[in-house]
């Protein structure tokens, strides 16, 4: 390294050639919030230095195009995408997004360590540069059979891995007041490697997140409004407004950021799906979006790179200047974001789709053929799960439905009450199958089934006919996992999820036709609601948002904590 | 640490008593720049929690008085105050600083790693916090016998001591664009540990700048004017904004200053002597200064102590906040600053002298009695060292003097030319005399005499009289080095520096009682300039500030960058 270091000193001294010149540039300095016009100087993957340079092995006149740092996404489960590491890589770096933080807590989930360690493995090469927050909290509950369960000890070795960067988001925050000993021992690895925590702590009190950051965690994205957020950043904790799929917290939050305020804010997408990321973009989006709402371009583009890479300490990057990534983000135009073309490392980025990838061992969705599709009823007088739309809070809905004569439920499109199976998919020996009944879910007939279930990410099947419920079940066995919609004896659509039953190898525009067949399915099999269904049912098995959850051990009341029969 | 931690969690929540609590307390909220209103809660030397908190083993009732997060010294050298670590912690505390990083630099020109050594021993139980840079360029050039030449690998053993933070300011910035083998080793080290390296490079390049930044200079204090400092910001540098006793940069500064760009800006005093720190203050006095230029308050105590903290990745401390230290400055008056009372790891500092120190080993000044005072010349053209009133720089002074029968060298006060001695003190074995002529000392009689002789502190001494001479050397060689007046076989005064010759254990009241004796006795040698004559002695041996300078190896012309002789 002291010729790097050599090396460096020579080129931005122009006593030899840099590698790559970027002339007549206007640089978004994000430490001023200012435009300074002049050239990048770049050696290999580094930039040397900024303002004047002449000559170089390879010149590119940018005839006054504004250059922004590339944008780091803070916080982000690739799982969510549904693509794997190396596709998702191609498509952030398109977005002018060159660094992630990942926590990949839902693999993690499926498959223990051996998940982190393929997460890890898989984005070695990655153009992209992935960063990793070891999950804190596998499985979120007890209340549920996860494919693994993580003490503090299956973590630390983990934290010699130069792209470990800490814990990830610790949701336990109950556990955490608690005083819950291996959650502590967690911290307490972490923090005495001197490594940052990353929190989600929704509607927390003022001293419980006293306590949460006293006991060393940094971060949190689940703010939704400004007292949330004041609450955090006078407390020193750093925010990551959040703006996915699903939960989008940007509008409400971002005109209350300002220049006094700012120097803990940045950005994270958390979970947002590919179709939502081609559509609107990643962290790009964020930036696009507040500029939308008002914000100085500039002090968005420093959110979303420079306040990033000090929320995670990475020194090497968020900015263009000296020493730091020569990730470069050209703009066709600075108020929109419109990426004109992205240099990552020095390299321009390559957009084709990878060819080569990693694939996922020791995975298989160990579930017996042999289900009992019926849900036999002491009475009539249920409590059914009512799915509200585009929420992950569900109601508890009673209500009366058909008992054949054998009491077994018969599911009814007019009463709207369908069969709700999770059946856990991890451990062959473990046969659990939590049954319930779904109100809302606006389907005519025919059976959806997704092996995506948060957290734990068991198997969710809901529908009508025990026949479409047997021929689902064989069709994610047979793709080793994924999402699918099936009626009258036939597979409607079909995505299949191999890696973990979470994510896919495809490339991405087949994903996002078997995404379309999928919703041209649901019309198949008359759906009628203004929502979607698979991120609806994907949510229905997570324990710890109220009111009626369902795990593979049964029906669960998340405000009386413990399991409920389905009758009244 | 898992014990910690719960026991942070409970006093956070109130379920066990905080040991603390200040009520009603008007909190600066450095991340926001605003005021809030509250409680603060410390459990030993952490804040547990602000907001509201009702009961404590001790409360402290506020009534609405603002506290300011304890202020921190960016970069300072110890030394300079004249006063040891104990007592330096002592007086930088009742100014509100409660944290220093401190570069050990002159006593390392003196002991080496020894000295470095003694320098972390002293801070060990110091109610201040001090960190350690450690010297990166001993010595400063090799026209000069330094008491120690510190190698990389002299260094490295330091590293593990958590005090030390990174690698102190590597004035040597040629011989980093010259690519010098060990001083490259050095900056490399201190990378591959991930840890900071403070610059000093005042008129560098943009270039050389770019170059200085590649290679992993991460801060500079250098900044006289609004182009150096900009240049600086732009390129992702912290400035430190120095106000010191002879090196005053914050009026030109301070007015570029803004909530745009002021992340990367703290405070440091470099080199203050006890007279100005006791005068004026320390880390506050910037503070205030600022302030009185037109700076929100608010905006100037961030710089002075959350900037200063990110800029030494001091994560624990430099704000108010749940998991950080305890330090907290109560004030009388915002605008001014005003201290009213200081805690420090959550307990009120001790403003008693300190009684109990370290006294250093193995110094002594190691000079012969047996100095030969006279000044051989060939002609009696000469050139004199010009000194220059409060300014470091000197002229070469071409004048015609006067010579005795022997041909040695007769001081004239008529001329102002007296004779000037840099002796070294280090090496029993070398006996080195560099011997030249100083012009605008403004003295009429006597001698001048100081172990300060920047920067490998050497002896120097000027006047009129050998028999002075001698007995000024036998004066600092009884108190193991200082600075004393000497007049007609009198000592008039002196002020004893027995730690390296640099420093004085005695308390602040004494020092300042000899500093005083030592202003009289000038008057009593007919002194009549209108600087500080010990100031100017001292950077006269310092051989990287033009024009003409002196080392014990003799007269030296700084721009030719080579000795000459004192004939023209």
């Amino acid at each position: 390294m002291t010729k790097n270091i050599s090396e460096l000193i020579n080129a931005a001294t122009e006593k030899t050639l840099p590698d790559l010149v970027f002339k007549n540039a206007k640089i978004i300095d994000v430490f001023s919030l200012e435009i300074m016009e002049g050239d990048i100087a770049v050696l290999d993957d580094m930039i040397v230095g900024i303002g004047e340079y002449h000559n170089a092995k390879k010149i590119i006149d940018l005839n006054g195009k504004f250059v922004s740092p590339g944008l780091i996404e803070a916080h982000v489960h690739i799982e969510s995408s549904l693509i794997i590491p190396e596709n998702f890589s191609t498509v952030l770096l398109k977005h002018g997004v060159t660094t992630a933080v990942i926590d990949p807590h839902e693999i993690a989930n499926v498959m223990g360590t051996e998940g982190i360690q393929y997460m890890i493995d898989s984005t070695e090469n990655t153009e992209l540069d992935i960063f990793i927050m070891l999950p804190s909290c596998v499985p979120s509950t007890q209340y549920e059979s996860s494919g693994a369960v993580l003490k503090a000890a299956d973590l630390t070795g983990f934290y010699s891995h130069p792209r470990v960067l800490g814990l990830g988001e610790l949701m336990n925050y109950p556990g955490l007041l608690g005083l819950d000993t291996d959650l502590l021992q967690k911290i307490y690895d972490a923090k005495s490697l001197n490594l940052a925590v990353d929190g989600h702590a929704p509607s927390i009190s003022a001293q419980g997140l006293n306590a949460y950051i006293s006991a060393g965690i940094t971060t949190d994205h689940e703010c939704e409004t400004y007292e949330e957020m004041k609450l955090r950043l006078q407390r020193g904790m750093y925010v990551f407004i959040r703006e996915g799929t699903a939960a989008r917290n940007l509008e409400a939050l971002i005109k209350y950021v300002n220049y006094k305020n700012n120097d803990l804010i940045c950005f994270c997408t958390d979970d947002k799906e590919i179709i939502d990321i081609e559509k609107e973009g990643s962290i790009d989006y964020c930036v696009r979006k507040a500029v939308n709402y008002g914000l100085d371009p500039l002090l968005a583009i420093k959110m979303g790179s420079y306040n990033a890479a000090k929320a995670h300490r990475l020194h090497d990057r968020g900015a263009i200047a000296p020493g730091r990534k020569a990730d470069l983000v050209i703009l066709d135009d600075l108020e929109n974001f419109t990426v004109s073309s992205v240099y990552k490392d020095g390299k321009l980025i390559d957009e084709n789709p990878k060819t080569d990838f990693l694939k996922i061992k020791n995975h298989k969705i160990c579930v017996s053929d042999d289900i009992n599709w019926e849900i036999k009823l002491k009475s009539d007088e249920i409590r059914a799960i009512g799915l509200v739309p585009n929420n992950l809070f569900t109601n508890e809905h009673i209500m009366k439905v058909d008992i054949d004569k054998s009491g077994n439920f018969i599911p009814d499109s007019e009463k709207d009450a369908v069969k709700l199976f999770v059946i856990e998919r991890h451990n062959p020996d473990n046969n659990n199958v939590g049954r319930g009944i779904l109100h809302g879910l606006k389907i005519k007939k025919g059976v959806i089934a997704t092996t995506i279930g948060h957290d734990s990410h068991n198997l969710i099947m809901t529908g009508y006919n025990n026949e479409d419920f047997s021929l689902a079940l064989k069709t994610l066995k047979e793709f080793d996992g994924g999402i699918t919609v099936v009626s009258d004896g036939r597979v409607l659509a079909v995505l299949p999820l191999e890696t973990a039953g979470l994510m896919t190898s495809k490339p991405v525009n087949e994903v996002l036709k078997n995404l379309e067949e999928l919703n041209k399915a649901l019309i198949e099999i008359g759906f009628s609601g203004n929502f979607s269904p698979f991120l609806s049912l994907s949510f229905l098995s997570l324990p710890v948002i109220p009111k009626l959850k369902i795990t593979d051990m049964g029906l669960f009341d998340v405000e009386k904590f413990g399991f409920v029969d389905i009758e009244v």
